[in-house]
């Protein structure tokens, strides 16, 4: 069982996109996902998340949106249970990150990079500004074979 | 580190309160609060709620309110992450509790019971209908000695 914070940084319609090609033994090796990790002794999901973005990226966050929790389930991998957050509200200049390329992409055309299925869907739901959910998404393999909101089973043919 | 699930039931001006009277070395001793526990493997939040009210109270809950994440942070347990729910959107009639006693108490009179002193703060968010927060509390021993609210410091002498 693993906690960790996740957040997508917003600037002129675009997110700060981590492509991870750094890390051995990454279990989002290739994939582009925003910035985070795990939480450390006695850490809020909020100062993890704030840790973490100015580790990566050297950014400073002010405001952060609480936007849900996510939780994975996967056959390889124990279940993580992330927070998600957004923000517009940050200063200083993105610098260079161990674990990936850092690089601005604009919303429409994140859904377009190699990201995971299930994060297509919590995509939308940040995009359609809606209330904080807790989203559950169900892994076999790379695949995703089940996605539940708010306690609503969802149909993931059309993800 | 801990990930439980905490719901106040409410009905008619009132929470289902549960004085944990029952069990052995139970770090809340005598103290009363709403139902929950600790989640169980490949659990999200709001499904972990679902088990322990049905199994604390009998009560089949439908829709939950996810109301905000609570960080426990003490010098005598590991930090505990509380996914705090409420709901008026349940059906069935309690039953008796393994864990202590369950009893209906209107809202206003809640702050007067044996409560954890930090528990004040977030019924007060809870019942000024605040938007999702992150609400971390700092213990020493039985003491709250810090709190902080969507990462700004609270002043723990009004508590």
């Amino acid at each position: 069982m693993k906690n960790t914070s996740l957040c997508y940084l917003e600037r002129r319609g675009a997110y700060l996109m981590l492509h991870r090609t750094k890390k051995e033994h990454d279990e989002n090796g290739g994939k582009w996902i925003g910035v985070g990790g795990g939480f450390e002794e006695g850490e809020s999901p909020d100062e993890c998340a704030r840790r973490e973005i100015f580790e990566e990226t050297g950014l400073t966050v002010g405001r952060l949106l609480y936007r849900g929790v996510v939780t994975f389930v996967s056959d390889e991998w124990g279940t993580e249970y992330m927070h998600l957050f957004t923000s517009s509200d940050f200063s200083g200049e993105a610098t260079a990150c161990d674990e990936g390329d850092l690089e601005w992409v604009m919303k429409d055309d994140v859904l377009s990079l190699n990201i995971w299925d299930g994060d297509r869907i919590f995509l939308r739901l940040l995009a359609n500004g809606a209330p904080f959910f807790s989203l559950k998404l169900v892994y076999k393999k790379d695949t995703l074979v089940g996605a539940t909101l708010d306690g609503e089973t969802l149909d993931i043919t059309e993800v």
